[in-house]
């Protein structure tokens, strides 16, 4: 191995107090202009520290920091290594492996599972089909900003005081009637909790319906990794069952299952659609174990065809359902704002939950989404952009029919902001996705949603970060990439 | 008992469907009136039903909103009770007691204790010493209208996506620079981890320091509520430890306490500042035992003394402190911001449990504030703030002093946005505010803050709701209505 201390890290003066800032920006560095190759195994924290003539501690923070940032990853009892940034791409940045474990945090936080697997790229990429997020440049934040200035005004005026943790009641009122108008989704404003975006949502139902080490806790495979890191925190017996062309396969349901967490409008990331027989089923599942079921509606606004199907919460009749929805696809995710509609049994502890964690969403926020939606403006924006994502959703269907033939099929029900498609055996998703990566596009493999082997073989591939006319252009690309490597 | 069914409620047609709101606004408007009286026993929901011709789910549940907004209170194993309003100012309205216990729920959540004793009064009080506000109608919101403008307009251009957990690099950097000014806090950009204001820090705190059942959490008695709800949640042993002139008494931590919460600057109630002896052998405590101490300084700003005493994260040379701040006294509660400086061992498992939590904060508010903050905005604000609640204060121990003598004295020291008076024995704390409330004057007994009895007898007088010149008449009512009772 190439001795380390060759990549020329300057330091600055002894006693200027910023060496671990230095080490860490001048490593991170090296990784970014590839003098430290993806791969390559790092020398241990004492041998670099030797080498560079600073204390061991410094490197070790250094390290931290890198790994927190997903530039290294760690392979346990063997050692510290660059990651593979491009081979992964990943829609968000957050710490991924934990190493150096100081024993006064508690085990599990020692250790956390992913919450998306891999380090993930903050590349821009010419063709993103990253998956879960809208087209944001299309909001309208002119009309936001002409908000903003009339909510902020009544507000002067109010005393400081901590609010209702279950939500402004007017944004309640307004969530209630858009989703009772655009979901049919049956509820009261009392049923409604807002919460900061569905993980949220989903936090706090962990925390309300999970005994650790005991509650079984049903989710989809593949499925949605941040749900399942919620509950796995929560310490929930995670049991994966698998989704078919029907969606979840309730009839694998194991007995003692108490929570089952299901995308019935548009499976993450199958794409798929849950049936009514599969609807009845769960729902006669959990009435007679007295399971409930948590129903993430992420994108469900979007439907390009004419057969929607009653949301499980519509159907059920006997308290057996949190209804999850989220203004992250239908506005913009930073706004973090999202909701759970509750049977009342469990409102008071949902509610109790909220306020322990955080006491409420923050005000203005809240206020101003109330008169957004009050106005018209969220029904006008979703049918705006319902219209921009199925041209996307079409086009995309053409050119993959076009430039792929039948190395690839699309599955899944006409739902939602991303696609997903199934490779011929003879193309390796991962593979395809590393070299797709070099050409500039970003794809997503279904195997990262997946916890068990063999993943399915494909791609979800979102339409909101690409534009309708750049489309036809990647899949040309990619087809000729799936030439190269097939 | 007079038969329930006089109050007259009238049920909409059957059918209608809005059986539950109507039966529950009925109550709530009776209870409002007055014509259920505190303390009055409510019938069974079975004979309600009955009554009135409903069905028992539907008076189940109308009592379950009554008991989640804390009209009504449960006595278990004896009936449910018309909750005495008045009598329990309290400074924000949360769920704080559960009956009907689903067994959906986990056992934690079925009983969770109160995040504050007690229900909460929503009434306006024409005299209000309600303690933790700051006063919000002094702040700049005509520049935070600008400064909303100017900061949504680039955002237009962004590409939707889930941002950094640990908080925007450009607030933790504000917020860096501002606390090593203003608090001589010792960090980095990478120590600074951006929360939903201090309450999150607290709860993503005890995910990740606590193992459940097993780690001992010393807390001071009497301390802050919502801190030891957020640990109980956790299920943490917690270890009331109590306080002196000089602040936690730290020769009575228990040996085997991982987790040391204080409020050093200004304690939370009773208003005494950590002596200097005793901040060292805290920290000599936590670095011997492999502990950490958890500095919460929510008022430390407003300091009115010239004796600033350094925090214990500036002491700190064993990385065995988490200081936690907040902008909910400095800005407004509503703004939901605060944020934790780690020490580096932390920082990974607590962005990543923040993460988990609700992926990171609204970004619109971080940039907001952090523009408000590099502007010099905040400082200007503080300094605005300090000179307000400072003559308040001074006011209010001269009015103190004049009108009520020897009947109390004020303990702690000229910190922060309440002052902290202990009552001669002849006086009862609880007894005093239930009687002031009725003269119009809103007071928080020190009980509030205590597990254990008895408890200090006297209030905390939070400044930030008052105006300077209403404090002297209020304070003189106030003794009148020690000579009625006295």
């Amino acid at each position: 191995m190439r001795p380390f201390f060759d990549l020329a890290i300057t330091l600055p003066p002894q006693g200027s107090g910023d060496l671990l800032r230095t080490v860490h920006r001048q490593l991170r560095a090296a990784i970014d202009d590839g003098r430290l190759q993806p791969g390559l195994r790092l020398p241990s924290t004492r041998a670099l520290a030797a080498a560079l003539g600073v204390s061991r501690n410094t490197v070790v923070a250094a390290y931290d920091l890198l790994l927190s940032e997903g530039y290294l990853v760690i392979h346990p009892n063997v050692g510290t290594y660059v990651a593979n940034l491009a081979s992964q791409p990943m829609p968000s940045r957050t710490p991924n492996r934990v190493s150096l474990p100081d024993v006064r945090l508690n085990e599990f936080w020692r250790q956390p599972p992913p919450i998306f697997p891999g380090p993930m790229s903050r590349d821009a990429f010419r063709y993103d089909f990253r998956v879960g997020l809208p087209d944001k440049t299309l909001f309208p934040f002119s009309l936001w900003r002409r908000l903003s200035t009339r909510i902020l005004r009544p507000l002067t005026k109010t005393p400081a005081a901590y609010t209702e943790p279950e939500g402004r009641e007017a944004l309640r009122v307004a969530i209630t009637k858009h989703i009772s108008y655009a979901r049919a989704v049956s509820c009261r404003v009392e049923n409604v909790v807002v919460t900061a975006g569905a993980q949220q949502a989903f936090d706090l139902l962990a925390r309300i319906l999970v005994t650790p080490d005991k509650t079984v806790v049903a989710v989809e495979e593949p499925g949605y990794p941040p749900l399942r890191a919620a509950f796995a925190a929560a310490r929930a017996k995670i049991a994966p069952i698998p989704v078919d062309h029907e969606g979840l396969v309730v009839e694998r349901l194991p007995e003692d299952a108490r929570v089952i967490y299901v995308t019935p409008s548009h499976q993450c990331p199958l794409g798929v659609t849950l049936s009514a027989r599969r609807r009845a089923a769960l729902l006669d599942f959990a009435q007679s174990r007295g399971a409930v079921v948590i129903e993430d509606d992420y994108d469900g606004e979007f439907r390009f065809n004419d057969r929607p199907i009653d949301a499980l919460q519509t159907l059920d009749r006997h308290g057996s359902v949190f209804y999850v929805g989220t203004f992250s696809k239908s506005l913009f995710p930073s706004i973090r704002l999202g909701y759970v509609v509750t049977p009342l049994w469990a409102r008071r502890a949902l509610v109790a939950a909220k306020a322990y964690t955080d006491w409420h969403c923050a005000v203005i926020a809240q206020d101003m989404l109330a008169a957004f939606i009050e106005e018209g403006h969220l029904l006008r924006h979703i049918r705006k952009m319902h219209k921009i994502y199925a041209e996307r959703r079409s086009i995309l269907k053409q050119s993959l029919d076009r430039h792929c033939g039948d190395r690839l099929s699309v599955i899944g029900a006409d739902v939602g902001l991303h696609l997903t498609v199934e490779l011929a055996e003879s193309l390796q998703a991962r593979k395809l996705a590393l070299t797709a990566a070099a050409e500039g596009i970003r794809l997503q493999p279904l195997d990262s949603y997946a916890t068990q082997k063999p993943a399915r073989n494909g791609f979800a591939l979102g339409y909101g970060m690409i534009q309708a006319n750049q489309i036809d252009e990647a899949i040309c690309r990619l087809a000729q990439t799936m030439d190269k490597i097939g």
